[in-house]
C-alpha cells in the first residue's frame, strides 16, 4: 500500500469520523431538549438541575469537534466539497452548543416554576419541543446524508413553529389579562416557547447550512424557502 | 519578484482584506442597531420599516465573507495561526449576522409599540444598547489586533448588561401588575431586553472566539471569564 492511500484511508476515516462526530453531538442536545421538557412538564426541579449540570458533556463535544476540523484543514488541506463539508460543520457545532443552550435555559425556567403552583396543563410547548427535536434531528441526517430536499423539509418546518409560538403566546397572554397573579408563571412560560423557537431557529440554520454546502447556493437569507431547488 | 513571493503578498493583502470586512460587517451590525433604538425611542415607524429593509445589506456581507474564507483556505492551505484566523472568521460572520437579525427584531417590536401610547419613557434600553454596542465594537477590535487582554474586558461586560435586563424585566412586571393594559406594551418591551442581551452575548461569542484564535485555549465553557490569562 502506497503511503498516499493510506493517508487517504485515513482522511475518509476522519471525515467519517466528524459526521458521526455531529450525529452524536445533536443526539446529545436532543436529549437535552427532551430531559429539560420533561422536568418542565413532571415539575422536577432536581432532575432539572442535573440536565443542567450535563449541558458541560455537550460543550465538550463542541471543542473537541472543532479540533477535528482543523486538523483535518490543517493535514488533509481539503479542495472543493470536502472544504465545505467541513467548514460547514464548524458552523454546524456552534449552532449545535447554542441548542444545547436552550435546553439548559428550559430548565433554569423550570426550576423557578416549580416554587409557584402550576398554572395550567402543558399541551403546546411539548408540542413545539417535539416538533423542533425532529427538526435538528432531520437536520443533521440531512448533514450526514448530504440530502438536499430533507434540508428543505426542516426549513418549511420552521414556520409550523412560529405559529405555534404565536398561539401559546396569546394562550397566555388572556391568562395574564385576566388575573394578575399569573403574570410572572405565564412570562416564564411565554420564556420556554421562544426559547424552543430558537431551538427551531438552529435547526433551521444548520439546514439552510447543509444546502449552501450541497449547492454551493445559499438560501440563507430569502424571505421564504423555496419549494425546491 | 518570485511568484511564491507575489503569491504570499497577494495572500497576505486578502487576509487584511478579511479583516477590513469583518470590521466593515460589524460597523454595519452596530448602526442598524443604533437605528433599530432610535427608531424605538422616537417612534417612527416608517424608520424602523426602512432599517428592516436594509438587512439584506448585513446579510449580503455575511456571504461575501464566507467566500471569501472558503476562497482562502482552497488556494493558499494556511496553517496554524493563520488556519485559526480564518476558521474563526468563518464563526464570526455567523454571530455578526445574527447580531444583525436582533436590530431587525427590535424595529420588529418597536412598529408595534407605535400602535399604542408610550408605556413610559426608555432610559434602561438605550443604556444596554450602548453597552452591547460597545461589546460588539471591541469584540471585533479585538480579532483584528489579536488583543487578548481586550477580548477579556468584552466578556466581562456580559453580567453588566445580565444586571440591566433583569432591572428592565422587574421594572416593567410593577407596571403589568398594577395595570392590565400595559401588558402587552411590557411584553414587547421585555423581548426587546431580550434581543439585546443576546446581542451582547454575540459580542462575547466573539471576544471568546478570538481568545480561543490567539491562545489556542478555550474560555467558552468556563462558568465565569478569567480575570486574566
Amino acid at each position: 500500500m502506497s503511503t498516499r492511500t493510506h493517508i487517504d484511508r485515513h482522511y475518509e476515516e476522519e471525515l467519517q469520523e466528524l459526521r458521526h462526530l455531529l450525529l452524536e453531538m445533536g443526539g446529545l442536545v436532543e436529549q437535552q431538549i427532551a430531559d429539560a421538557m420533561r422536568s418542565l412538564v413532571e415539575r422536577d426541579d432536581e432532575f432539572a438541575r442535573l440536565v443542567i449540570e450535563r449541558d458541560h458533556t455537550v460543550n465538550r463535544m463542541d471543542v473537541q469537534i472543532d479540533d477535528l476540523c482543523l486538523r483535518l484543514l490543517a493535514l488533509h488541506q481539503p479542495a472543493a466539497r470536502d472544504l465545505r463539508l467541513i467548514t460547514t460543520a464548524l458552523k454546524i457545532t456552534t449552532d449545535l452548543e447554542r441548542a444545547g443552550d436552550m435546553a439548559e435555559n428550559i430548565c433554569e425556567r423550570a426550576i423557578e416554576l416549580c416554587r409557584e403552583p402550576q398554572l395550567k396543563p402543558l399541551i403546546d410547548l411539548p408540542r413545539m419541543a417535539a416538533i423542533a427535536q425532529g427538526m435538528l434531528r432531520q437536520a443533521l441526517d440531512a448533514f450526514v446524508r448530504e440530502d438536499v430536499e430533507l434540508a428543505l423539509q426542516v426549513c418549511h418546518q420552521d414556520d409550523a413553529v412560529d405559529q405555534l409560538t404565536d398561539q401559546v403566546m396569546r394562550e397566555l397572554l388572556t391568562f395574564m389579562l385576566e388575573d394578575p397573579h399569573t403574570i410572572s408563571r405565564a412570562l416564564r412560560l411565554i420564556f420556554i416557547a421562544k426559547y424552543l423557537e430558537r431551538l427551531a431557529d438552529h435547526a433551521t440554520n444548520i439546514a439552510e447550512m447543509v444546502i449552501f454546502m450541497v449547492k454551493g447556493k445559499s438560501i440563507r437569507h430569502m424571505d421564504r424557502p423555496p419549494a425546491t431547488l
